[in-house]
């Protein structure tokens, strides 16, 4: 499978809209069918040019795809896969967009059984907007996905799976579910958890002191910005790995007040340095 | 003095380069004279169009000036105040662009006496790029410029301060030294010491998750990439404002992790959408 022929995206939001939107401009996939949740929503995407079928139901969307994108929120994706296992197709790939993936993976793969294969995946382009309307055709462009198989996953569904997402312009990392759930612990959940912090902390301050601020309080604080909704289910889904995260990250900024507090200027700047190092070696 | 007739410049780096550019864009000073600490920057700016003097010393810089502005780091501004006490005009008007004001204020009028008048000014654009080179006429638009007057600051110096940086393009903020410092180690520093400190504890993980990170923490790190040696004078200078504000985030944290580790998702919630409502209050 080359380029797709038939696929179904279920339950489109920023992700599953910009799936949409990607694969006719990369010439990725021959025909797209899409089930939305709300009717609304429905009405709106048949009249999308990129859009080649609309149905009213999840099961119906599967019928003929050969590929099917789960695009709906974390605990929403593993309640589709139980809704869609009795009606996929033979030996058709399924994937997602969860942006946490043991338990997901788990769940998903077991509700599809042996019919259809399931491999997990996460593009990491995320946004603090929301909704198919803000998805775009080059989303994925330079974004790292993570494809996320499990030992007992068809190699060849892997292959697929890792294609479609290359084709949409993503740079595709294979890794085990556990460890993309302590990878984004730490890169994604964290970083959010911290965000958010020092919003609701600085919001116990002066209203005016956010007026004043520059671009350095700006960039710290975008995705505190991101949709609480989606947010708690991240937290839900992944609590273990973000505790551990947060502690560690809690004692290092002991080992920085303590330096502060002691005056040990030299260990100070030792932080300062070495967090510079960190930050300068990130792609450009 | 509506337009500034002679502005001195002393040891222009990222913000002293700007003003240097930006008055001649608008029209805000007839001549420029500036002295920079290495002869080989002094060299680089004598060929520069908009720079009509170089000076081998800053007392020969202040001289003929209405108006000096101080831009060396912190804890040279100071210096730089007593070397040109003796030597800058009567009545002349002396500003700065360092990061913190209650000691470096007061001891900046201290230096200049009776014979010009002090006025402290921050302007937030600082960036994490350095040196003059980096300047840019439009580096003030539209930014915050602090301007921090003592109880004993000559009223019209306060208002010819005020006016030269809004000439530049800023939106001035006149608030006291100490101020302004309680302002900055929330808005400013406390940022800074949690962009390093997740630096510094994410170098401490795989060097290969730096790679596939989104630009959630592209943007929640990008100053931790600043100049290390400017941020431990900032953070030398106003260090009891940071462990206050560091303290006050650190206990906002711990109820981040207690309200996660209860699973109390209510909680969680509540945060998260506390802390999106901050950042969604920010200026576009």
């Amino acid at each position: 499978m080359s380029v797709v022929s038939h696929l179904a995206i279920l339950a489109p939001g920023l992700l599953g809209g910009s799936v949409a939107l990607a694969p006719k401009a990369r010439g990725a996939a021959k025909t797209i069918t899409i089930w939305a949740r709300r009717p609304e929503v429905r009405i709106q995407l048949a009249s999308q040019p990129w859009c080649d079928h609309v149905t009213s139901t999840p099961e119906e969307a599967v019928r003929q795809a050969d590929l099917v994108v789960l695009a709906a929120p974390v605990e929403r994706i593993i309640e589709l896969a139980h809704t869609i296992s009795p009606h996929v197709k033979e030996g058709a790939r399924v994937t997602d967009v969860g942006s946490t993936k043991a338990a997901l993976t788990r769940a998903c793969a077991a509700a599809l059984g042996n019919r259809a294969h399931f491999v997990g995946a996460h593009p990491m382009a995320g946004s603090e907007k929301t909704g198919w309307e803000n998805g775009s055709a080059d989303l994925f462009q330079k974004r790292v996905c993570f494809v996320t198989p499990l030992p007992s996953s068809d190699p060849a569904a892997v292959e697929d799976v890792a294609r479609f997402w290359t084709h949409l312009g993503a740079q595709v990392t294979t890794v085990s579910p556990d460890e993309h759930d302590e990878i984004v612990a730490h890169i994604s959940h964290l970083p959010q958890a911290l965000a958010t912090t020092l919003c609701t902390f600085l919001s116990q301050r002066p209203p005016a002191w956010r007026n004043v601020s520059g671009n350095g309080l700006r960039d710290t604080t975008r995705i505190a910005g991101s949709d609480a909704t989606m947010w708690i289910e991240i937290f839900r889904n992944n609590r273990e790995e973000v505790l551990r995260a947060l502690r560690g990250l809690q004692t290092e900024l002991e080992g920085f007040h303590a330096a502060l507090a002691n005056g040990d200027w030299l260990e100070v700047q030792a932080r300062l340095e070495r967090g510079k190092a960190y930050r300068d070696g990130f792609r450009p």
